[in-house]
């Protein structure tokens, strides 16, 4: 086992960022239920962030989504944002909104709907260059929903294309982030389903193009820490979108479905060497909190990370490498379960109180009257959502 | 093989329900792409559905979904229904989009929330009173997201309850139809997740309950045909809602995702001769044409459903008996093939020469100018929707 | 939270049962790999479950599989594990592994294989009497390959029929658990695929008929806890079969592969007050250890099932169910949660200290010197496995 | 739609290969079920594979797989095979049967373990030489069953290292065609889970290196033609092991599951100019023919095939792609389903007319006599199977 005061330390160290969306309304297609209090724009969402922020420690930037937090001035925004103590974060396109993504955007067969398409990434860069983010979150909806709806390999190509011309335009600290899905909103292709996709593009752009991983975009029973071990030897795994799910891409607080999976998850970053924000992985959440109290869940969510990262940093990795490499199946096993079944709230307890935070962030939200105050303050004009 | 009439005289004479609600505006929770001539109000999607009946001869009524389709007088929707050459078929409960809704409806913890779910679902009772509908048919969104958000059992208690006293308001020719959904949009949870639920929920309620089928509700690699031949066994299949998926509840036309699948389900019904209409089956489609044309999709559905249908016909029934009694794998699973493999087109063509028809209902559609016409006539007011 | 008196005495009623051929070789059909000081007979068999016992417990019992377990004199085998400390328990019939039965057993379309399989049940009943075991356990590999193969309908006749007879034959003590599995080996259908089937069955055969859930035997996405709550409350719950899975039926050790979703079982049981022995359900393995060990790993699923009823007992049911009637859906679920993430590992080695075992069964193997007196003794012979 | 002779050309210039080990005994973990007529060696499964190809035309080579198919002479093998009319094709290696392999095999962290397994591999390629193969095709059963078992990473890094020297080993004219699969026999993690893996790999590894895709090794919900359509794109898809499955790898026969989904498949093929022999795609059957007879299910197996690619090849190319770039999507898949929706056996009995063979090859095996005559022939010895 690591020292204690280097796992300390870690956590200490550790970054998550939080999106701007999940502040905001979200639901399913069969209802959105608003909430009291949700922000209306993205001022209002950053002020929500930064409460995460204080309260945790260890979630210092918040991610942007165009256009949903689209501002005239950028770095007023970014200004206010520092103001608040949080910093703006990786910059996500959305091409899936406009009537004229119907049958996809950078895939599209209508060349013309493919420009307006690569023309919003390429704002996106500029975007990024006022606000000084690294990251351009790429996901795409495209697909298809019928069989022969359109070619699977023209898409292919038309992807590929759009890709090389927003790379190309990339300076040179920022990087893209291609993330891929399963399915929905497309239900019979989806153009970027799975890693190996993700993969294949960045290898053939360039350094700067690297995977994303969104915990809920999967087949059911994909190893998903496989992926990121494979990732991670081949240097290309970039961000998480972290989130859980039961069933398909549920968007449910992360660790709350599977907390198992995610220290397994956490076990190879840490395993890797990975976890510290040099190495470069983008550790960020991206979920729904449809019908629980959003702040809150959010908070809840960078604790569960914690937990999960805690435990991870508590295998005792002299131990495990010694039993895996003597084939010891059992004391292998037991090794990374002992970590797991360790209760790491005390010890992230101590980590909060050393950075002179309040040792129960949910507590400390409940009793803030934060909520009670933007319930009563946001009131009027139109709660931010996904506007679907 | 059965006699070629008889074949014919059966697919003359099958009954597939439209739903008011796939005429309408749908989508993802990511996208709502709306459709120029989409209906406005539950007149038009009436007019919408007596022309897929007048080109296919075998819809001949349509599903309402109430409160969306809630008009003053049902009586004078139905005479309207009729002048336009349909019936009014199920009446389909929402106890969905309701604020109140948020942690169910009849299983929600809050005993005022629950009376009002079930108020609704009495008051579906009056209207199929009005519109003389056999069928209620009740899905429900209720279930939780979280482990340990609700108590499951006392979830079943509250669920028992409810359809208890919806039940006992029934009259003497109406029924309940209890549809099972595994997810979607409870992501932990569902109280109606599987048939077994259902069934037993319908055996405890009485005769006139039974299980509603939806071709896109079942965990992956879950046995449709299976259900669909222990239910007509245990003489509780009620209906069902067709469709078809490649992932979840993707809602995509009936028989294009697996169409071999929609075969083996329809020779279930052919095998216990409950094609018929007064086998009690309810031949139901429930599709989101999210993305293709709306009424030319239906159009495709119903075909589908027949050509799956007209397969199922042919079967010859004796010579997989006789296989099958021998024990002959091979044989056995060539004599259902044969079926599947024959192109059944031309004999639908046929019957529906026979029927006065046009052979071709889709190029019938694109000839009438209805598409041109609704699109000039609906202009203004707001399309229907699920209104999510 | 309830009183850890009572927590403690919970933990040390409870009651597993471990299953004779998880002692014997297993794999897959790719390779079988035999390891040192597996029993070869059923003596044996019975010596390691009682070793098992010794160390842990809370495994006073073992399983029987017939043909497998068959000796010439069975009150002879009782007398034997009572003087090794163990009683016999579940009878598992086998069905599957005759030639005979290639197209079914109890199902099958030819009758005599069918009469042959019905006397195989019947004599399980038989050695029922003669070793006192309440429970018939019964798992049909019964299915198709095929579409078209046999009649799905036909085959739940004959299984009907099989099912009445073995009935009517058990004593007044006796009960029947049918175990259901979605598939494996049959591949197309299986006559008792889900715990719907099961149920329905057994609610026509009477009270004496119950549900015997396998964790490995669902659709991936299944929720188990839902049926495991469904079941307790129709008073259908029989058994378990416990183990865990990844993808399929993989027959890991229990709490591996998921030990959240076995705690959330566990906390089904607890809410339902039907942990206890006289509640009537048995708590059993079935579980494959193909690569490691196998008394240790026995020992390590026993210590798993154990820490996820601990968890579960330590769940304060007052604050849940107040959070749960509130609606707050985070506070619920932060409830169960406070359960789950405690470290249980130092309140069960009070337990087992208090019951004057060593407080960690994996060592005391470990040091016991049983495996090397195994290895050195069971030399010759032919190694129990499966014989498939 | 391509003129009738360019599409009757197709069809019978088509070459699909079967494997020797498919008219072997095959089973599940429960049981193996022997068949009367079973080969006992190397020669006698490829006298089967001649009489499938004199029956059907165009299975004109069988797959060895090693060691099972080990013979002393293999150039006096090639000879018996071209006497017989068929050649011997891709060399299967088998590093799972041994006991050294429990653990795995190349990725075994035993460093002498990976050394004998490297050897066989490069074994293999000596008996292509003597054979004249040119594929080698590498299925590894290497992984884990439990988390922390092994390096998930270092794993992959053994992997590398036993692939390179393998690829170098290759002979100009040699390719390696890399194998991959979610999990069956490992149940936590496999090696080569998807073909992202393998491709990353083959990439790695040079241009004789390319990916196999079994249809049957899939996550429940891949769509494995998008996968084919990328690999023929990026120049990487080297073969297919044909079957069918409806759960995991059932090893059904070829487009018994979903004959749709087949057709799909072979419709990227036919798009990509993939279907000649000069295309370099590799099209094998790998199935199991547990319960139904061996030699008439592969020769249905074939016709399955041949039946898909029939379909394939009538596809109007050039309506499709109007209808795509059009973004008409029902007009789009209502030209692909026509093909398919079309009957082709007439055709292909035609087809099989010009070449001089029954146009009906089950029924010419079944009235061959060949079966009675290895049925009486085949007595004493042990038949050939699996071995687990």
């Amino acid at each position: 086992m690591p020292p204690l005061n280097e796992v300390r330390a870690a956590l200490a160290g550790q970054r998550i960022e939080t999106p701007s969306w999940a502040y905001a309304n979200s639901g399913t297609r069969f209802k959105v239920f608003p909430q009291p209090g949700v922000p209306r724009d993205p001022w209002e969402k950053i002020a929500d962030a930064a409460m995460v922020h204080r309260l945790t420690g260890v979630a210092p930037t918040v991610a942007l989504h165009i256009p949903w937090d689209k501002v005239d001035d950028y770095g007023k925004l970014a200004a206010y944002a520092a103001e608040q103590g949080v910093g703006l974060g990786a910059i996500n396109s959305n091409v899936f909104q406009d009537e004229d993504y119907k049958l996809g955007s950078v895939t599209n067969p209508d060349p013309r709907v493919r420009r307006k398409a690569v023309d919003h990434l390429l704002e996106c860069v500029d975007i990024m260059d006022a606000t000084g983010s690294r990251d351009l979150k790429l996901w795409f909806s495209d697909g298809t929903n019928y069989p022969g709806q359109d070619s699977i390999r023209a898409r292919q190509d038309r992807l590929a294309e759009a890709l090389r011309e927003v790379y190309d335009r990339l300076g040179p600290d920022q990087r893209m982030l291609l993330e891929y899905k399963l399915f929905e909103p497309a239900f019979y292709t989806t153009d970027v389903p799975d890693w190996g996709t993700s993969y294949a593009h960045c290898v053939e752009l360039g350094e700067k193009a690297t995977v994303c991983i969104d915990t809920g975009h999967h087949a059911p029973g994909t190893n998903i820490e496989f992926i990121v071990a494979f990732l991670l030897r081949a240097g290309r795994l970039g961000a998480f979108d972290f989130n859980s799910r039961f069933y398909a891409d549920d968007d449910l607080m992360v660790g709350a479905a599977d907390p198992f999976q995610l220290f397994r998850i956490m076990h190879e970053i840490v395993s890797a060497d990975a976890l510290k924000p040099e190495a470069g992985i983008a550790f960020m959440l991206d979920q729904c909190h449809n019908i629980e109290a959003k702040i809150p869940a959010i908070i809840r969510s960078v604790l569960n990370v914690q937990e999960a990262t805690a435990k991870a940093l508590l295998v005792d990795a002299e131990a495990l490498a010694a039993a895996q490499d003597s084939g010891d199946v059992l004391a292998a096993n037991a090794v990374l379960m002992d970590a797991y079944s360790t209760d790491v709230r005390p010890l992230l307890r101590e980590v909060r109180e050393e950075a002179g935070l309040d040792p129960d962030p949910v507590a400390a939200y409940r009793a803030s009257g934060y909520q009670e105050r933007i319930e009563a303050d946001r009131v009027g004009g139109t709660q931010a959502g996904w506007g679907a």
